[in-house]
């Protein structure tokens, strides 16, 4: 037998797919955005559209059923702004996919229109995999783009360009392009003790606990990252860092990198300013989290969170 | 034996460790940054300044020394800018280390002055491995708080806050933080016929050949991401996809991830606006690319790049 690279003792082979946000399987067709990409998008019948508020995406319901795809003759009672709408990509069908900012408040909303946030979308199951990894994508680059609206150099205004994915300065041609956070979200294992470390943030819902997360730095690694961000929040320090899955986090643009750090100390330090606790769980009490509702006294972040994820797998993984 | 989920068949247990630019060990206090800690980083005796024209770091050149570390005494001729200053850290001993952007032009230094890209930094070996992870950290930060002076949803002007980490429109309050854009590079293997596939840029020196690499983009995984580009630049489809290494990239800011992608076709196809070539290589190919030196009919990446990383890795993994 001939060994792979590829073969490694994880119990599943691509994490990463079974993470909410992730199920996005447009065609970007990121080589051949052009400057008429978007209005050649626009006028294919049959284009469906996501509509954003501000950061929300509009659902319109009827009954039971919440929809967030419209049609183009759908729009002009929500004000849209095309000037800086986004191409997303095409479905397998040729049907290609737009995000489109609107001008009317969610206040301004009729009835039949429910603005909902991002982590809404997720946490209440609103959309199937594919269209919640399609609004992942919307409203990241609806975000940035609504950010940018004018230049960091010298305070022009700019313009969107190539279907949404730069904006160029009016005055100084300075160019910008969409913005991705890479953060890194460990589980610290001590496989001596088989107990792993979570923490809670001041405004987690009371109960939850999850991995200890935070923003990759200007000039670090992953695996510094990793190291410092345990340590900065519990005191604990840790040597090997494995990677595990990646997750898009569209609150509004991160990209969570989920990784398992190995423990080397066990006394917790904390700066409560900073988070709220910081334990060690038994592999006997997190498989009980993991299963736990919301509202129980101990319970883990639900399926589809990364976090979720790095604490099942480590239950899961095959102890040889 | 216990097995451990940090036990892995790759040749090095940390490769990130041996990518250029990975060398800062600068203790960041990220949690402990306020108002005050930049004066009171300057004020202290003894801190040494990364002084910074546009994007170039200034080298003080006496004979054959290159020293990048300026005292306080030694800024006011280069009319220094402390209202945009960043605090990286301190070092083992206590000492803050400080970048700076000075006001005067790379072209009205003296001679004793010599700006210097961060990409001629790395490539000339002009650094050791920790003032090269330095100036990583500070060329990002000092190039992203350069580009962020106005305020992107007003375009009034931004100030910077706690120590070079934050900035905050003096209009509308909106904040900003630093910028961090993940790169996925990757080698491509087809293991049955013991092949790698690399490609060169039309701006790549004639000869070399590299890893494929593109920017992750909202609402992707890593994975994603990796077949992706592989796809698009190359036309080979690809299956599994290993996280290998990362490398901070500031050039100006970047994070590269490296990884191993599965090579599930064997025909190139490439668009000849996007890259000049693309090609299998064989295990003794890129052996001796490995090795070659820049002017050679082929050659690699040199040391220190996370491609060369992932190459020589690739070749040096244990085969069972």
């Amino acid at each position: 037998m001939t060994a792979s690279i590829f073969d490694t003792d994880a119990p599943h082979p691509e994490p990463s797919t079974l993470t909410a946000f992730s199920g996005n399987t447009l065609d970007r067709q990121a080589e051949y955005r052009d400057e008429d990409c978007l209005q050649n998008a626009l006028a294919v019948e049959g284009t469906h559209i996501l509509a954003f508020t501000g950061n929300r995406l509009i659902l319109k319901h009827d009954g039971q059923v919440l929809d967030p795809l419209f049609g183009a003759y759908e729009l002009p009672e929500l004000q849209p702004d095309f000037e800086n709408a986004v191409l997303l990509g095409y479905r397998d069908n040729g049907e290609p996919r737009i995000a489109v900012p609107v001008g009317i408040s969610a206040d301004d909303l009729e009835s039949r229109f429910k603005p909902t946030e991002t982590r809404a979308l997720y946490r209440d199951e609103l959309l199937d995999e594919e269209l919640l990894g399609e609004a992942a994508q919307a409203a990241a680059l609806i975000h940035w783009n609504a950010t940018n609206r004018f230049c960091g150099k010298c305070g022009a205004p700019m313009e969107s360009r190539i279907g949404g994915y730069r904006r160029v300065c009016t005055a100084c041609q300075h160019m910008t392009f969409p913005r991705t956070d890479p953060v890194v979200i460990m589980l610290t294992i001590d496989e001596e003790r088989d107990c792993c470390l979570l923490g809670r943030s001041h405004h987690f819902q009371e109960g939850m606990y999850s991995c200890l997360a935070g923003f990759v730095e200007p000039g670090e690694t992953i695996e510094h990252a990793v190291r410092r961000e345990t340590f900065e929040e519990s005191g604990i320090e840790t040597a090997r860092v494995r990677y595990h899955a990646s997750q898009p986090w569209p609150m509004p643009h991160s990209l969570m990198i989920g990784c398992y750090a190995e423990a080397r100390s066990v006394e917790i330090k904390i700066d409560e300013q900073e988070i709220a606790d910081c334990r060690w769980f038994s592999r006997q009490e997190v498989t009980t989290m993991l299963d736990a509702l919301p509202g129980s006294a101990v319970f883990a972040p639900q399926k589809g969170a990364i976090a979720h994820r790095l604490i099942r797998d480590w239950i899961d993984w095959p102890r040889k």
